[in-house]
């Protein structure tokens, strides 16, 4: 167990077009430098404002030993705290989601208001500091009413992306969504294969049958390309099909990767759903279904899958270097009424479907690279954005 | 996990008035060194004599990876014994509690005497020799009834402690007790948020509303402070009041460490029951209910609350770095019959109820202090006690 | 937790007529020499030919973080190989056991023909050579029906015992025997604690009832010695009694350890069953119930039992450091009829019922051997394969 390669060597061994080798996947030291170089530094999809309307709603957004507190505050704006007491450093809040007046610690009772500022501490030497003793916050930024947030004392920036993607915010109506549905899976491998996983439609015909029904990209390679290429060309540019390819390794400088492109499903598939029918309102502007869906990425562990009638995200955080845990979202118009205007086994059934396989997939995966007799393995030329995803990933750990 | 700081910067860098730094909770050579210069240093509360009324009966006191067998011997005494077989190594006592005529291991059957000694084997060589091989053996000291062992070579003397607190032992009667109820908790936390939770009443308001309504203890400092000094001055002595303060750090040069007091409850509370009634006969030589509690500390890990009708005690001992466990017991006098005298679900419910509580916020002290972003926080007034728990445990790992 | 001494040390403090130090069964590190030296080269035990009659038949075998395909080919041959895709190495086989037309990873669907050679890999580069993407194989050899493998590059040869043991091999009929029943059992303790129980009927007596009705063995060491010798002495030499003692450490430069040896069961006594009453068709060219029964011992886990009318296998395991698994086997001979020619439950009973006590007395030595407290025991007399084994051990982790 003790005798890993030193990290610099690991790297330098990388051979571009290859899996990883085993050791990324099961040493103790690089988990805690993926943390700090990526968990800790880019920004994260935390949840929606949907969830926390009024004043004092908040939700937990948690990955390996860190819980951060996402906060609707008096001006109704959200904040994100760290989710520990300053003074013997206890949880805050216990429930994943809840409303408070005011931030009290159950232990002893040091109060902070919303915004993070000891306002309450019983007994303390009068050489105590309550303005120094607020809670350690998170950055926030929203994406329409997507909110991320990143604790690095420097996060990239977002503002190339949120200027390039106007349009796209603005047709889908990013700023009228409501969180319909939000589940939850822990999933018994390293988070980085749980990445890998979704960042490939190699896998999709042998292992997604209900996906492969309705996505064109489940096809060959070149029937994918081919169909893309019809519906770019036929495309009234309504909603936009150019490529935004900032992708995870090709970010500028300074800013976040992100990545936006718009893809046909199946002739006669309107949606992610069974069969590909229609099962919400037309999101912000659309007017027809396009039959296509829209991919959107920012940061390195969420995906936002955009069809016409709702919007999926897909969140992936690491819990130890063995364990990990998948969040599905998925967003309708805000003034759709649930029962009249969608139902919630309809809208989420496809991917709750394709979560579930794609979960033994990840976990059979793991078994394998937790062999002796496992090798980084050649890349298909399917697998062009794994590899993105790898050659960003090493850089993260060469900082 | 593996970058942790070399124990003496840890020392060094300790700030007194301070909480600990993360890494003396989850360092694991820290652990060792605990486990080796205080568990199996000091004087450990293993249980009580009412337990092992008869020749053989004996029960098991474990902490983590020992099992000390604490048995009586055929002239009367009590003897502990590791519960290790010196042949292969096997655990020879494979149940919680119970009566034995010899120690016989079940796996090849060696069998020792009560008091140790080797007394079978079959097959062995000529030159093997069954007086060198005995079960190790613990030291046990008797308070009272009560059964302390020490797995040192040179354990520090209880002598100070059972000459000062003798007219205490006899009023309260601990040679007439018998032990009503054990009550076994596991905690998900280090041991030492453990002890650090039961040493200070700044959480008892918050989170203890049953105890708050029987101790005066749990309202202000200030009010608590004045209360106890009209108690003092109003006592008539017939219990000790004065306090014995050699608590943890400040035990004397070869001495174990102790602790006596005595405080109020709230007015017209009788004892640590629902709504403060009694709940037993009146202990050893009491004549009146005097509406208060006495605190009899001994050892690291072991504190006694001694109400006028009943004793409780509370014992945390470590099962990894990361997991504890807490006995409760509670003692009534030895002639008590239940169900008569008192009834075991009154007795017990007010400490059921707390350190369900206390679990739950240890378990979140836990979480909160394995964030990257809790530091060390400032202690309250109130917290005195805790800071006496820190000196001592800091002083232990210096040896 | 990390100062663990240098594996050479222990080795060197090792004193010969007692247990191991602790650390043998703690270390992490020595557990990966033990994987390599031991587990990695040695002839391991998979399971038998009636498992997998047909083509494309196949079952797991599993051990540590390995998972080896052993399957039926086109050609009736049993092949052995590493169940990891040689693309991003997922596991192949999820069940533990099937039927195959192709080795097709389930996740990129990658195919393998039953040889092992990959025959599909969809978008794969131009320079992408098939050829050199096989599945990693392990060699098999095999005991009349008895399937063995081996992961080394050069294992020791098993030819000696082979032409030894023909008799052996011809009168119990291992050509024409049949899998009636195969059991498995996880045990919470170190894989050399396992084998070392197995080793020695020491603890027959005290710890097995049911078995000692049956063998002779579990009487004391005196009266078996006397009853094998007349036993041997009467014995018309049909079934062979001449011992074959290339056990562990005395295996021959190159070859498998193996033993053979033949023992009276108790006056009366048929088979391994309750009282000793037959239950199967005698096995091979048996004639009578000679009342007795013959060890078979090929590898470092794997002991084979041989009475005369079935046969039991006993494999041990690791699955970590700390946790092994138990795997029982029983054959008949192929032609016998379930339910007619024999009861499931009658044939299993005895040992079943054993291998349970066995796994509370293995876990109960973990436990105590898990003490600060342990240290190496003397053995008796009556331990000495223990002996022979802890040998075998210690020289593999020389190497």
């Amino acid at each position: 167990m003790a005798n890993f390669k030193p990290i610099s060597q690991l790297l330098e061994e990388y051979q571009d077009g290859y899996s990883l080798e085993q050791e990324f996947y099961k040493n103790p030291d690089i988990y805690q430098k993926e943390i700090e170089n990526i968990f800790l530094h880019h920004w994260l999809f935390a949840g929606h404002t949907s969830q926390i309307p009024k004043t004092g709603d908040y939700f937990l957004c948690e990955f390996d030993k860190e819980s951060i507190i996402v906060i609707r505050t008096k001006d109704g704006s959200v904040k994100a705290h760290l989710n520990v007491c300053r003074h013997r450093g206890s949880h805050i809040c216990l429930e994943k989601q809840g409303t408070a007046k005011s931030l009290t610690c159950p232990y002893h009772a040091w109060t902070y208001n919303l915004n993070g500022d000891l306002i309450a501490a019983r007994n303390m030497a009068d050489d105590f500091d309550p303005l120094s003793n607020g809670l350690h916050s998170a950055n926030v930024e929203m994406v329409g009413g997507l909110i991320f947030v990143s604790l690095a004392k420097d996060p990239p920036s977002l503002k190339g992306m949120q200027d390039d993607l106007k349009d796209v915010f603005d047709v889908f109506g990013f700023d009228n969504m409501k969180l319909a549905k939000h589940t939850h899976y822990p999933i018994q491998a390293n988070w980085k294969l749980v990445v890998e996983n979704y960042q490939e439609c190699y896998h999709c015909a042998p292992s997604h049958k209900d996906f492969a029904k309705v996505h064109a990209m489940a096809q060959s390679l070149e029937r994918f390309d081919a169909q893309k290429e019809a519906f770019i060309k036929n495309s009234d540019g309504y909603v936009r099909t150019k490529v935004s390819p900032f992708y995870f390794d090709q970010a500028k400088d300074g800013e976040e990767g992100y990545q936006y492109d718009r893809n046909p499903l199946l002739t006669g598939r309107k949606s992610g759903s069974k069969g590909g029918k229609p099962v919400a309102p037309l999101l912000g502007k659309l007017k027809v279904y396009e039959e296509a869906s829209s991919e959107f990425m920012v940061g390195p562990i969420t995906f936002f899958l955009i069809y016409d009638d709702h919007m999926l995200a897909y969140r992936f955080l690491p819990e130890t270097h063995e364990t990990s845990h998948c969040d599905l979202y998925w967003f309708v118009r805000d003034d759709a009424v649930e029962g009249k205007d969608y139902d919630l086994e309809e809208l989420t059934w496809l991917w709750q479907v394709t979560i579930l396989d794609d979960e033994k997939i990840i976990e059979n995966n793991q078994k394998g690279v937790d062999s002796r007799y496992y090798t980084p393995g050649r890349l298909s030329e399917w697998e062009s954005f794994p590899q993105h995803f790898l050659n960003f990933y090493l850089n993260s750990l060469k900082k």
